[in-house]
């Protein structure tokens, strides 16, 4: 018997997330382990969070000196009914779902979603998420599970550093532009643009860091985003493989950037800045992500997971002269974030 | 001729900016003074912004002695033309306001908004904010102002310890409760409850802080949430004297809590919890504060007044011990987010 999408995924992203996490730890191998901390939800599901964090600071202890400040691996495969509401709206993307009014629908969601930030004010935070969603009919008795009537997979990875540099925006995205073209030459471009315009703070008028990658509603169907005409994967196997190649990228995306910028000298004026931008991105998490504002909505939702995503220790400051002089270290940072750069482009022409 | 009330409104908010701010800098005569910033909107008004803040730790300098660690004491008074949408929204409160399709009317909004954070951690954060608002028609050619068609007070003050004394719940309280009583017996219970209603981060499913006053749509009309069989201020003179009443109330409900605290020894531990606070006040402040998100989605809005409410620093930790013990000093404080107390009833039984 075939053995069904949802737990190929499954599989996948727990073996990832192990990856990734041991990754993490064999960079810097006197560090306390990743914490795993698996969950139960009493509504439908399970989860593992893989937590790094230090004790702080206490009146005896001297400051951490890890590598990484505060980090997140986390898996959840959760599963429940889909309120009418929930199901009209996912009708845009998908047309193959039916609606009738009054009706929901079971659905079944998992992901591996991740956020690490490095101590050094010079290593970019870096976000992934791959998920994977599916809607099916009732169940009947002797089922345990009712037919598919649609799923998609999304997801993306994209880089927020405090400090610019080049070399390591050209390695990231050519990373994952490598990977994309393998399954395509229009996803990393498509992909990419989607990316710079999901992440934006609008209040700010500048992207929440470098970009990299961001999509959804993936699947067999028409796309709103893709060319139906070009050369992209279409059957659930080849749109499986593509979300495989972009979760094994991660690693060789970002760690040779953490393993660069883990131990340069900085200032007190670089962790300033480092804090301020960490401001920054509670912002657009807190006011802007759809995924963290939809979890923060959900009565059952697992709130220290969703909030994981939040740095250790963020900063604002009035009219804060950082950044503002375009000529400084930290205003190169601003510019790029006011005016999003072709990174993989550019690696090509030099 | 009548002075207008706005322009009444406009002279008492700057004088009573000033009185803060002066009460601020004589309570700690080695700190910087408040930084006074002006601004004016292209689009229709000014403000004032009375800013304090220290410069960061340098490299070379030590870290700041100061009693506060942030604060902002704003004034802003704008006017402009208010959409269909936004007139159709109000005129469930006010009736007086006539709804026609496509038509905008013009608006007056002033206001004096202030949140004070002090650095030491047994020092509670305080908000405040007394606000006048006005419609008014079309001026004709000959009038600098149209005919007032609806107007209203509203306005609160809140109290956000980090550390919880009782002694300084009760004086909050007692002092907002007296000053009330002056005005009417059922004004302090109807806005001591809107407040703990306001003030509540579902997703923590506890609230910002220990309370104090929140009210809104404060006008001759029908109050939504007063009885009309009972005293209150009920003319325009009346209810500016209530305003006025609550404005002059805030340095003695504030200034003597954090004359008892400011020079508290305090551990590591105080000052961890004290950020973890401050982490729930930025989510509260971003996630649910309708004046912030609207300010937020306002094209043309001054950010970083509307910004100036979050504190220097906050913090995160995934499952953080702290607090969760009941007995302890951080838990005592949680108990009453998850169930708030009648402060001023407290002192009368006492």
């Amino acid at each position: 018997m075939e053995v069904p999408m949802r737990q190929r995924f499954e599989e996948y992203i727990f073996g990832l997330q192990e990856e990734i996490i041991t990754s993490f730890e064999r960079l810097d191998p006197n560090a306390p382990t990743f914490k795993r901390d698996s969950w139960l939800r009493a509504q439908g599901g399970k989860g593992v969070s893989g937590i790094f964090s230090v004790p702080p600071p206490g009146d005896a202890l001297p400051a951490p000196q890890t590598v990484l400040e505060k980090a997140g691996v986390n898996i959840s495969v959760v599963h429940g009914m889909l309120p009418p509401a929930a199901i009209k709206e996912m009708r845009a993307d998908h047309s193959s779902i039916p609606y009738e009014e009054n009706t929901s629908l079971p659905f079944f969601a998992a992901g591996i979603s991740l956020v690490v930030h490095p101590r050094n004010p010079h290593a970019p935070t870096v976000h992934a998420n791959y998920r994977y969603f599916e809607i099916t009919e009732k169940a009947t008795e002797d089922e345990g599970t009712g037919k598919v009537i649609a799923w998609w997979f999304g997801g993306g990875c994209d880089l927020t550093p405090s400090y610019l540099y080049e070399e390591d925006a050209r390695h990231f995205h050519t990373t994952l532009q490598n990977t994309c073209n393998q399954h395509g030459e229009e996803l990393y471009p498509a992909f990419k643009k989607w990316c710079d315009e999901y992440f934006y703070i609008v209040h700010r008028q500048e992207t929440r860091g470098i970009g990299g990658l961001f999509f959804d509603d993936l699947s067999t169907e028409t796309h709103a985003r893709l060319s139906d005409d070009v050369e992209r994967p279409r059957s659930p196997e080849e749109i499986f493989g593509f979300i495989k190649a972009l979760g094994n990228s991660f690693v060789p995306s970002y760690l040779p950037i953490v393993e660069r910028r883990m131990s340069m000298p900085s200032t007190d004026q670089h962790r300033r800045w480092q804090l301020l931008r960490r401001g920054r991105y509670v912002e657009f998490n807190l006011v802007y992500d759809r995924g963290t504002r939809f979890g923060l909505k959900t009565p059952s939702a697992r709130i220290e997971s969703i909030l994981m995503s939040l740095p250790e220790t963020a900063r604002w400051e009035y009219m804060s002269d950082m950044g503002s002089d375009l000529e400084s270290e930290e205003g190169r940072l601003v510019a790029v974030l006011k005016q999003p750069i072709d990174w993989a482009g550019l690696e090509k022409s030099l």
